[in-house]
C-alpha cells in the first residue's frame, strides 16, 4: 500500500491534546502518558518531523503535536499510544489488576462461618486426613491449577522477572476461568535456578489440582517440566512448549489435507529453536511428520549435526545431517514452514522457493515471520497460518491449555501425556472440519461463513463447541492410557454437563 | 445438670432414619453417613446401650436407632453427628470447597481479551518493569495475601499435614475475603523442614502484598516467622502467635480496667508455652506488663530457671526464679490465668485460690481449662473469656487478622510490626468501652444490650465498626512507625472508605 502524505499545517503547540483527534476519529481524547514513556522516543527519532513536548507544567504528561507529518503514520503511532494507555486503564481501573476471590459457599452469618471455619470445618480435614482422595470434594484443589513462571522468557518481552510479568500469568487465569471455569492462583517464583524452582513447585503438590509452567526460558523449562512430570502426581503442562505444538498440530494435519498430502513425507523447516520450536518438532512426529525430514534453523543458522557453537540437548535431537546452512537454504523445496522466530525473516522469494502447495506457519508474535498478505501473494496456492487475530487462521494457545486442563481435571488425571496432547490435536483439526460453525461465532468474528478451507484450518477460540470437543477428547485418551484416577463412566451424561458449562461460560464477564 | 434418662420402647430395627427426629426435634431428618465413618464408634462403645445397622444393602450408610438410651445423650450424639453432616456437606455441596477465582474486568469479547492478555496485558509488564512500585497498580498483588502452612498443628487436630489442612486454610480466606476484602491464595506446602518453609515463602515475594503463617507448629513457627520478617519487604505474621496475643490483649486491657489493676503489678499464670502463649506473654509485657511477674505452666510444670526438660529459647525468655512447680501452686494468689493448653485443666478450687477479683481468659479450644458458668460461679467477681461463641467475651482470632492486614496493605506496609499490633490491641479495648453497638450486631448475637462491663469487655467479630477503627489504627501507626510506604494523606477519607467497604461486607455471601 502506497502510503498518503498528508500534511498537517498547525504549526503552534497547543496546550490541549484535542489536536490529536482532528487527525483520526479512531483515536481516544486523553493521553495521560508522555511519548517517551509510552515508547515513542524511537519512533520519533526515526521520523523527524513528528515533535512533541508537555503542554503545562502541572501536567507534564499531557502532550500535543505540531508537526509536519505524514497523517497515515501519526495515526498508526497515536492509535498504537491509545491502545497502551487503554491496557493500562484496564488493569488499574477500579480493582487494581483482573482477578479477585470469592467465597463460593453462604458467609453471611455466624452459623455459616461455623462451618467454613471452627468447628465444622475439622470434619472435612479429618475426613481428608483418612483418605486424601476427599480432597477433591471437600476442597477447590480439583479445579485449582497453578499458573507458575519465574518470569524469564514473558511473552515478547524476554527476561522481565517475576513481577512484572505478573500481569500476563494474571491475564493467563482469566483465560482459564473464562474459556474452561479452571481456577487459578498465579505464582511469580523469584529465582533464576530451575532445581530451587522444581523443588518449590513440588512442595506445593498439595495446593493443586494441576500446574501450568509459563514463559520459562529454553533450556531450563525442559528439565523443570521433565523433573516436574516425573516427580508429581498431577498433570503438569508447560503451555509455551505444549501449546502452540497442539494448535499448529491441529492447523497442519488440517493444511497437510488440503494440499493432498502426507504427514510422513513432509519437508518441514523450522525458523527458531526454543522451547516451542523444540516442541512443535516433537508434536509433528507424534502426529506422522518423519524425524529426517524436519530441520531447525535458529539465530546461528541451520542446526546440523557436527554444529558446536548455541547447542543444547534438545537441538541435538533434531540436528540435520546436511550441507545447508541458512534459513533461505533451508526453504528452498520444502513443504512446510514454522516459524517461531522473529518478525520479518522470510521474504517472498523464501516462500516462492518452497515446493509447490506449500503450508507456511509464521508465528512471530506479535509480528510473523512473514505477513499474511505477502505470503499468499507470493504463493497463491499456500496454506498460511499466523499468530495474528486479524487474519484467518490464528494459532493462539488459548484453544489449547484452557480445555485440556478441563479434560484432565475432570478425570482427576496424574498426568497429561502425549496421547492426550494427540487426541487434543485431533478433536481441533476435526472441529474446523465439521464446519457449522454457530451463528454467535460467526457475529464474533464479523464473518457470514467459515467453511473448512485454506482460510479457516482451525476453530476460533470464541467457538462455544471447542470446550466441549476437546475436553472431551482428552478425558477419553487420559481413561484409556490409564492416568485417569477417577473414570468417566456415562460419558453422554460429561458431554452433556460440558455443554452446560460452554453455555454458562459464554456470559462470564459479559 | 441432671439427666433425663428417658427411655425409648422401639425394640425393632425400622429402614428409616426418621426415627432419629422423634427423639429430638433438633435434628436433621437426613443421615447420609455411617456412625463408624462420623466418628460415633467411640463413643458408641462409651455407651453400650446404643446399637445401629445399616438399614438396607442398597444404601448401606442409612441407618438407624434401636435401644433405650438416654434421650438426652443420645441427642447430643446425633445432633454432634448432624453437625459433622452439616460441615461436610457444606463443604461438598455445589462446587467443592469454598473458595473459587473470579475476573474482576470485563473478558466477554476478543477486544476485552486482548486488553487482558496479548498484546494489551504488554503495557503493565513494562510499566512495571520501570517501577516494580506500580505491580500495586497494575495486579491484585496489592489486595493478595497467601495464607500459608505446613499442616504441622492444624486447629486442635495436631500434625494432620498440608493436603487435610487445606480446609482450614480456605477457611481462613474466606474470613479475609469475609471481614476484610483481601484476596487470599491458600499455600499448602509439602515440607517439614523449617529452612526449607522459609526458602519457598520468600521466593513467592513477587506474587503476594502479604504472608499470613497459619498453624505450624511450635518452635519451628518461631524460626520461620523472625527469618520471613528479616528477609522479606512485605507484612509477615502469624496469626497462630499474634492473632490470640492481640485479642486477648484487648480484653486483658478491659478486664484490667474493670477489676481496677494496673497492668504493671498483675501476675500473670500461663498454661501452656507453646506459640500462642510465648505471644501472648510477650504482647502483655508491650502492653505494660512486666516480664518478672509471669509463669509459664506446660505439661512438664511450672517453666523455671534451671528446668531442663522440654525447654526451648522461647520457654528461656520467662523461664521464673521460683520454687513453685505446678499449675495449682502457681495459680495461688495470680491476677490472671490465661489458659492456652487444653480444656478441663483448672478446677474450681484454683480458680478460688487466685487473688481477688481474678481475671479468667480459658482460651483452649473447642473446650476451655475451667467452663465459663464454673469460673464464675468459683469467683463471682472474676472477669472470664474464652474461646467459645456460646458465652460472652470470645477471645476470636477474627477480630484481628483480616483488619490488621488491611490496615497494613493500604499503606503498603513492609511490615507488621509491634507497635502496629500494639494500636490493633487498643482500637479494640478502646471500640469495646465506647458502647453503642449496632443493632444489626445486638440481633446477630441475639441480646438486646451489649454494654461495657464483665460481660462485654471485646468487641463481637459481626460488629462493622471493628474494620473501620482497627484497620484505621494499624494504618496510622504504620505511618507512625515508618514502614508505611504509601502513607495515607486524607486519613477522614481513608475512615470513608473504611466505612463504605464494611457496608459493603455485611452483604457478601448472603
Amino acid at each position: 500500500m502506497s502510503e498518503r502524505a498528508e500534511k498537517l499545517n498547525s504549526p503552534s503547540l497547543g496546550p490541549s491534546p484535542n489536536r490529536i483527534p482532528a487527525l483520526t476519529s479512531a483515536v481516544h481524547y486523553s493521553i495521560f502518558d508522555s511519548p517517551k514513556r509510552l515508547g515513542m522516543s524511537t519512533l520519533l527519532r526515526e521520523n523527524q518531523s513528528l515533535i512533541y513536548k508537555p503542554t503545562a507544567k502541572h501536567d507534564p504528561d499531557l502532550f500535543s503535536f505540531s508537526t509536519t507529518y505524514p497523517a497515515q503514520q501519526l495515526r498508526k503511532v497515536v492509535s498504537s499510544m491509545t491502545e497502551k494507555q487503554e491496557a493500562l486503564r484496564y488493569h488499574s481501573e477500579g480493582r487494581p489488576g483482573k482477578i479477585e476471590m470469592s467465597v463460593s459457599k453462604p458467609c453471611a452469618t455466624q452459623r455459616d462461618l461455623s462451618l467454613a471455619y471452627t468447628p465444622g470445618v475439622a470434619e472435612p480435614c479429618r475426613a481428608i486426613r483418612r483418605d486424601p482422595a476427599l480432597a477433591t470434594q471437600y476442597t477447590a484443589r480439583g479445579n485449582l491449577v497453578a499458573v507458575v513462571t519465574d518470569g524469564s522468557a514473558v511473552l515478547g518481552l524476554g527476561d522481565i522477572g517475576p513481577l512484572a510479568g505478573k500481569p500476563v500469568m494474571e491475564g493467563k487465569g482469566v483465560l482459564f476461568k473464562r474459556f474452561a471455569d479452571i481456577d487459578v492462583f498465579d505464582l511469580e517464583l523469584d529465582t533464576k535456578n530451575a532445581d530451587e524452582f522444581i523443588h518449590i513447585v513440588k512442595a506445593l503438590e498439595p495446593t493443586f489440582g494441576g500446574i501450568n509452567l509459563e514463559d520459562i526460558k529454553a533450556p531450563e523449562c525442559f528439565a523443570i517440566e521433565e523433573a516436574l512430570k516425573r516427580e508429581m502426581n498431577i498433570p503438569v503442562f508447560h503451555d509455551d512448549q505444549h501449546g502452540t505444538a497442539i494448535i499448529s498440530g491441529a492447523a497442519l494435519l488440517n493444511a497437510a489435507a488440503l494440499q493432498g498430502k502426507e504427514l510422513s513425507t513432509l519437508k518441514i523447516v523450522f525458523s527458531g529453536a526454543g522451547a516451542a520450536a523444540i516442541s512443535c518438532a516433537r508434536h509433528y512426529v507424534q502426529l506422522g511428520a518423519r524425524r529426517e525430514n524436519i530441520m531447525l534453523v535458529d539465530s546461528k543458522g541451520v542446526v546440523y549435526r557436527g554444529r558446536t557453537e548455541g547447542m543444547n540437548a534438545q537441538k541435538e535431537e533434531f540436528a540435520a545431517d546436511t550441507p545447508l546452512r541458512t534459513l533461505a537454504e533451508a526453504m528452498e523445496g520444502a513443504d512446510v514452514f514454522a516459524g517461531l522466530s522473529m518478525g520479518g525473516l522470510v521474504s517472498s522469494d523464501m516462500v516462492k522457493s518452497m515446493a509447490p502447495k506449500p503450508i507456511v506457519f509464521a508465528m512471530a508474535n506479535p509480528d510473523p515471520e512473514i505477513s499474511y498478505d505477502e505470503a499468499r501473494e507470493a504463493a497463491p496456492d499456500s496454506v498460511m497460518a499466523t499468530g495474528r487475530s486479524d487474519f484467518p487462521n490464528q494459532v493462539n494457545n488459548v484453544l489449547g491449555f484452557p480445555f485440556i486442563f478441563r479434560g484432565a481435571l475432570d478425570v482427576e488425571a496424574s498426568a497429561i501425556n502425549e496421547a492426550m496432547k494427540v487426541a487434543a490435536t485431533h478433536a481441533l483439526a476435526d472441529l474446523a472440519r465439521v464446519g457449522d460453525v454457530p451463528r454467535s461465532v460467526l457475529d464474533a468474528y464479523g464473518v457470514s461463513l467459515l467453511e473448512f478451507g485454506p482460510e479457516y484450518i482451525i476453530p476460533k477460540p470464541m467457538d462455544p463447541r471447542v470446550l466441549v470437543e476437546e475436553s472431551l477428547a482428552v478425558a477419553e485418551a487420559a481413561m484409556k492410557t490409564g492416568v485417569a484416577r477417577k473414570p468417566i463412566e456415562n460419558l453422554g451424561a460429561y458431554r452433556r454437563r460440558l455443554e452446560i458449562l460452554s453455555e454458562k461460560l459464554q456470559s462470564i464477564g459479559t
